[in-house]
């Protein structure tokens, strides 16, 4: 069994407070690092966090305004300060390679490690690894934005090794037939994988807005989430402003949350003028019951969820 | 007379830590604000400090090192959020144009405000105001690196407005020749400038290193100075690690603070090594009498020297 861990780096819109800083949401898993976003100033949590600086990891990126992707830059540069050897992996849109192309052409990172620059195309898969994988939707933000959901393929049901031993089924190939879903004979008695093999039991799925209005099709996209981390950049009463910035308010984030099914929602990418998230959570939670503010250098264990 | 106060917003060389953070030197006089690099994240204690985003004000950069200059795009995002509406002059390295303009061309900051970004092709006067001016001086580091100097203007001697009263001169282009320290004659009587000004007063001199090794034409440039900040990487204990990073030790900082007369040294941009930097000004103290280490949000007020 994989761990799992959300770690929020940043969580101010726009511009840092004394508070927050701005969008960087780290999610570890199984060894290997998932950064989505990495805006200005971000490496600070980072090394605060100990996620350290040579670690298999993916970036992604979710659109191109600097709060979203400066800070890839002093990551950069102190992982290679740092001697990474490792090669990073950084998705996003074409711009995000020209943003990295230019910078590494003009200021002298000395890279010690491959940086591997992946232009999304379109909607879908962006990455597939053996036991996850991590998929993109259009958001509806000012310039072109992605949203990002994190699927673990579901895990094959607990195998009732007692009960095969019991039966006197040796070791090996009919255990891993078995293990597949595969029903067997074994000296003429035919087994059931059913009957050895509890069912696949579901791996834990992730969705990160980026910064967006509210759509159905990013309901759709985020349908099942066990956590769903939304943009909150405005309180209701600040409607207006969120129209026309293209964000979303804490009721428009919850509503969302609650059409897609989603079990818990963080809010997250406040606007300065909240010291304090309480009222945004509040209003939240009338619409969904599992609401919570993120907050810098927040920890979040994300277990399995419940068969 | 001008106020003036110095702020340090990042003392870190390299790479944020907890304590400290990228590289950042305010000069707030007179209301106008100079600003010497902008390493990432600067803006978060520029925020703090309550500098003002829509003030008079001048950047100048010492070299193109990440640490050195990246906050300037999250700098440009946040004055452009509140709207700011004057213009802001940057000056530095050719390099440091490209740097901006790409950037400027790849993100969308919707920059409200004028951006005039001056490259220094020569070292000498880079600015010259009515009562200051800013000059540079080739550092030596692994890129091409400024140092940088503000020297303010002296003020003339106090004119003793009572004893030329006494004297029965009417107030008009008399006073004005008597305080330009020329000699006048009234009702036959010669009345020399001194004898009613007094010595011309000193203004402020305030030297800025960036990175460096030390060299003797730096200390000449730095002649005079009241406030030398100055880098101070590494102690001499890392005396070989110095000379390979092109960066300074404490005791240089120091030996070369002295040569130059200075009154009083600031060390900063200590490595990430030095969680405590009392050791630091412990051996400079050891050269020069009057060391101070500098620290995130330490503010400085700047007297004007004694006569």
């Amino acid at each position: 069994m994989a761990n799992m861990e959300m770690i929020f780096l940043g969580t101010s819109s726009a511009a840092p407070t004394s508070e927050r800083g701005l969008s960087s949401i780290a999610i570890m898993r199984n060894g290997e690092l998932l950064l989505f976003d990495a805006g200005e100033g971000m490496q600070r949590n980072f090394i605060k966090a100990s996620l350290g600086m040579n670690r298999k990891m993916k970036v992604f990126v979710t659109h191109m305004h600097a709060d979203h992707c400066v800070g890839l830059l002093g990551l950069l540069q102190t992982m290679s300060l740092q001697g990474r050897e490792r090669r990073l992996d950084i998705y996003g849109q074409p711009r995000l390679k020209e943003f990295l192309l230019e910078n590494m052409r003009i200021i002298n990172f000395g890279l010690t490690f491959e940086v591997a620059i992946h232009t999304i195309e379109r909607e879908g898969t962006v990455v597939e690894e053996s036991d996850y994988k991590v998929s993109c939707c259009e958001a509806k933000h000012s310039i072109p934005t992605f949203s990002y959901r994190l699927d673990e393929f579901d895990r094959p049901g607990a195998f009732n090794v007692e009960i095969v031993k019991q039966m006197g089924i040796p070791e090996g190939k009919l255990y891993t037939s078995l293990q597949k879903g595969q029903d067997i004979e074994y000296k003429g008695t035919r087994i059931k994988s059913s009957e050895v093999v509890g069912h696949p039991r579901p791996g834990r799925k992730i969705g990160i807005s980026g910064d967006t209005r509210p759509t159905d099709k990013l309901a759709k996209f985020f349908s099942g989430c066990d956590l769903l981390v939304f943009e909150s950049t405005y309180s209701q009463d600040k409607y207006e402003k969120a129209l026309e910035t293209l964000h979303c308010t804490a009721t428009e984030a919850a509503t969302l949350a609650k059409q897609a099914g989603v079990k818990k929602l963080f809010l997250t990418h406040f606007s300065a003028r909240y010291d304090e998230t309480s009222s945004l959570v509040k209003e939240a939670s009338i619409i969904h019951p599992n609401v919570e503010a993120a907050e810098d250098m927040k920890r979040i264990d994300v277990p399995y969820p419940s068969l």
